[in-house]
């Protein structure tokens, strides 16, 4: 059986997740704690980070862009990257700002400080961190909303591989609740067509030990 | 013309400079120093960053992998990244791990602290940035060398993109004179087949304006 070791508000692990999901692939999950480098992990990824993939062919693959382009290349029924190059750069263009930008410029500013650390006891959180991520989120919400005024989906007309970058990166700072919804109305409509495919409900469901999520995370009508 | 706008210590620009002289295309180098923001820069990219491809087609691409696999996916002649779907995913592995972990653990603390600073002035290199930079880097030459003995290149058989990124990041580590080579001679072996391959000469014949090259940068018995 295929496996994902994963942590719940790891956005890369959600990313994984959510193009399984889309693709319509059967898994197990494994609950990783990255920052325990188990030594069997380590031996899987020597990266040490999560998500790892064990494939059904006893394939291991590692860091989340590598993975999800591997499923891409092998499970072509559902496409979640464009066949145009252009629109097919346009999209990984997309991925790799949600993927580094944004979680530089928010998400460690806000999961690793409110939740991470708390997890793994390494101290309290940084206020000005905190600060810095609260500032940046509105520039990038301004960017979901310039480009879906222009486009059905952030990268053109279909759903794509950027959608589930940023909505990884999204949801797991939507479980602090610190994604400001009410300012930035065209985002909340993204995001809500988002939550309401099938695929991103066992994400909605995810509840952290000790730290359940807010009411608003899992409803549609949030 | 084809156009690429970089600039010279920027791994991400060297990696795509790095491709396109591996596929044989022809194109003008424009020197972008991304911390003046222009505006007519930034309508090109809004992350800002270098970088910035057009092509001759007239498309604008940026995001260094997302250039890269468009101009793999375009240019087929010389292929940089495997066929099988397994090795690419590997070679994309150590894409991210060059690309990412270790810029955030050594080309940042070092080439941003000594130089980028300097020439942007915003500040003082912050000497413990510089410490954790001396200090990860044995950690990624070990990886280097862990690697080569055991295949022809990183990534396997082939020359790849996993070389290309790792060989990026490396020289502009290197033009600080900041590479232990001595303690690390399987490394040493690896960089060397780099820089003795032809498409490597103009990286070694830049100049940052101010702050020339150490002799031995250039010098293929270094």
């Amino acid at each position: 059986m295929r496996k994902l070791y994963h942590f719940w508000i790891s956005p890369a692990s959600r990313k994984v997740r959510l193009v399984l999901n889309e693709k319509g692939l059967k898994y197990d999950l494994e609950v990783e704690k990255p920052w325990e480098q188990r030594d069997e992990f380590l031996a899987l990824n020597p990266a040490g980070d999560v998500p790892v993939l064990k494939d059904e062919n006893g394939a291991i693959l590692s860091n989340c862009q590598a993975i999800v382009e591997y499923l891409e290349d092998t499970y072509q029924d559902v496409r979640l990257l464009p066949e145009d190059t252009l629109e097919k750069a346009e999209t990984r263009r997309l991925v790799a700002w949600f993927d580094h930008k944004f979680r530089s410029e928010v998400t460690e500013n806000l999961v690793e400080e409110k939740i991470l650390k708390r997890l793994m006891r390494t101290g309290t959180p940084n206020t000005s961190a905190i600060r810095a991520g609260h500032h940046n989120i509105h520039y990038h919400l301004d960017y979901i909303e310039y480009l879906t005024e222009r486009r059905n989906w952030l990268a053109g007309e279909d759903f794509t591989l950027a959608d589930i970058s940023a909505a990884a990166q999204i949801s797991a700072v939507d479980y602090l609740g610190d994604v400001p919804w009410d300012q930035h109305p065209g985002a909340k409509i993204w995001y809500s067509r988002i939550k309401s495919r099938p695929t991103f409900r066992p994400l909605l469901a995810d509840n952290l030990p000790g730290m359940p999520a807010p009411k608003h995370y899992a409803d549609l009508d949030f």
